[in-house]
């Protein structure tokens, strides 16, 4: 999320943190570690990712040891930066909730129809001759484009599912980031699309997803991808266009489909896939490899019988 | 979709198009080339389906290209027949959005409970003793029996998967079809139920969905069948009577599925079922030789163990 | 579900049953044979089941046939048990459908924000600190803990699906359970939890799902277990505490997972797991060995085009 640019003595004085670096060093955001910007803070509570979270474009780094600060950067250091991100975008994106049903700071565009029982959140733009049908939940700040149809009982910026293990229960990364629907997009009924955590969930232009589709936090989707029903994509995969991800496929958090891909259903992918490529299976891999396999395993009980008789 | 009788002259005027056959030949109605009857106008884009197309009950062929033209039948010559088809149906079947949860033209049969927040689209029938729980969407024209149970943010009668690839996006065949729900049939909750593109999607009687089930445009299911959880079936599916899909099943387009068969759970179907037979897998085959191959596969490293160290 | 106690001679008059006992042995309540405590009326109408149902710890077995009766206990005989105790169920917790959003016996905690369109029914209880997003249904008689957060589109307490196959349909056994959904618990858009039949389906305390997530009748989930997106969990499963389920993973009915054990995507689990134990695959066994299987099937069609060359 983006933030009216500030200091980092302010920055760190809200949550009473001291701080490496030049009082003045500027802050114009919060973003987590994969979508960090210059001007950006992002967090790090695990020496795994301090290397990581040092070395992104991220301004400032609020962390939970003192180390060595890199040039032109600067540190916050808190003992739980994972709590302290969270009172920062807070405080720079505290939720409202007004109990209307298309909140007064929403734009709607000419020619679009909202279906009773659709919520409609706080700063959310719709553009030009869209339809939603009944029961669509948009929550705040997501953006949707021209001619995009969304169909009923389908949800639109949900909360990331981002999360600590406490010694009671998992805690949330707050969400404040939120969702891109793209022109001439169409959504199926009863979807879920959550936002990014701090940056956006993207779906591009021309694409469309069936029934029950679930698009995790911080996905970025291309140009004219069709998703079948019940498809299940984790958190922060980036798909390229032209992709084609048939029925009940699901893809791990974090992979890369690359364009023109194409993903057999009931696929379980947990690996990138090149341009191209078809892949199927669970885990998923080259599809006429799988095929063959699934072949062979057909002969594999006589081979067995024959092996041990002989 | 059915029409009041009227002219191939009339219908080809509406399109601008050059038509070859009788200026009075009688059009009654638009269908999917897999449900058109007689009296039908059916689309055709591609040589690969004109055979079928110009064999089909249609009467009429909405076709890119001048063809002989089959006895008793007539063509409508179009450059972009899907594009011609959609503003002929969408002519015949505009979409109205009043704005009311509960249309005006529905019928809402004796002692039948609309829970709060429900929509019931135009022209929708439902019979008696219904209970609809809170939030369930019925679109246009779905007709819904005595008895049915319908659980909360079901969605009935959204539009067809079905899709056209173009330079920018994917052109939706436009859907006038609808949704038959029998007598005595349960539906779960968080369920999506397409419409039939041009003709209906049917949910025999007695027959019962768990929760998330997603039933795709055109799928005919009989009497009596079960579907768990999150199953799913694509479109232009014929299933019989006393079926049993366990949960999350996917089922391919235009698959048959034979009376009395049983499917377990997870499997992926992409072939037909006879009559009382029981599948497993992905893809799915006989549950029998199936389980032998799972079986089979426990003793596969050790196998390879043996054979490599030999 | 628990009743202000009675007596053997009244609940076999309100069915028009002849019964085995002391008519003034008492009642207290109606349970499945599962879940069923002392004062309980079970049923029972299979002779497979007839023994589980006479030594269960139900006080009164509700019976289609003349047996001896066990000490203490009293039995209820009547043709047709499934009906019957179908009637005394609605008879002690009839529906009432108010048309009210939010009914008025429902208690809402301090600081729980509703958001538009929800449906709160009746003697529902939520409790301090929830945020309820738009369109969530929460049925009668469910109970919301503190600190508990829904998103946008979820089912509370729908139906259970459990059903009788009779000639013409199947009838689903009275559901008169309730949810449970304990302090500190997270839950995505477009979930679907299931009442318990008679008893509870109970998420425990600091539990997180994630979207589109299916959870059966009478399924308890222990405290702190994390679900990925569209989980199927069968009715009547027992699951741990600290437990771990990854996307699009099915769990079928009646399987019990220790604490702390792992299930990775898209498994299928159909037996029991322990303490600590990973699972994957369909049907799902240990994560290493299956892992070697997946990595033997690789082989495979090498080996056997080997074999048969030879």
């Amino acid at each position: 999320m983006q933030i009216k640019p500030t200091t980092l003595k302010e920055i760190a004085g809200l949550i009473h943190a001291k701080f490496i670096g030049d009082e003045n060093h500027e802050i114009t955001g919060f973003n987590e570690i994969h979508r960090a910007e210059t001007g950006d803070v992002v967090f790090v509570d695990h020496p795994k990712y301090y290397e990581k979270a040092l070395n992104s474009k991220a301004s400032t780094i609020l962390i939970n040891k003192k180390v060595e600060c890199p040039v032109h950067k600067a540190l916050i250091v808190h003992n739980d930066p994972f709590t302290a991100f969270n009172a920062l975008t807070k405080h720079f994106s505290p939720r409202a909730h007004s109990g209307m049903n298309i909140s007064d700071t929403a734009k709607i565009g000419l020619n679009t129809v909202i279906m009773p029982g659709c919520f409609i959140g706080n700063y959310v733009s719709i553009g030009n001759n869209c339809v939603l049908y009944p029961n669509v939940v948009i929550y705040d700040h997501c953006v949707i484009g021209d001619n995009v149809m969304i169909h009923a009982n389908t949800t639109i910026g949900s909360d990331a599912f981002y999360l600590k293990k406490r010694a009671a229960k998992f805690e949330p990364l707050y969400t404040c980031g939120y969702v891109i629907i793209e022109d001439d997009v169409i959504i199926g009924s009863n979807c879920s699309i959550d936002k990014g955590v701090t940056a956006v969930t993207k779906i591009g232009k021309g694409s469309a997803l069936d029934n029950q589709v679930h698009i995790g936090h911080d996905v970025i989707i291309g140009e004219k991808c069709l998703f079948a029903a019940q498809v299940g994509i984790a958190g922060a995969c980036n798909i390229g266009n032209n992709v084609t991800v048939w029925g009940q496929v699901g893809i791990s958090s974090g992979i890369t489909i690359e364009d023109d891909a194409s993903i057999l259903a009931q696929s379980g992918v947990a690996e990138n896939i090149k341009t191209g490529k078809t892949y199927f299976g669970t885990p998923a891999s080259d599809a006429k490899e799988k095929m063959r396999e699934v072949f062979a395993a057909k002969q594999l009980p006589g081979l067995i019988h024959k092996l041990y008789k002989e």
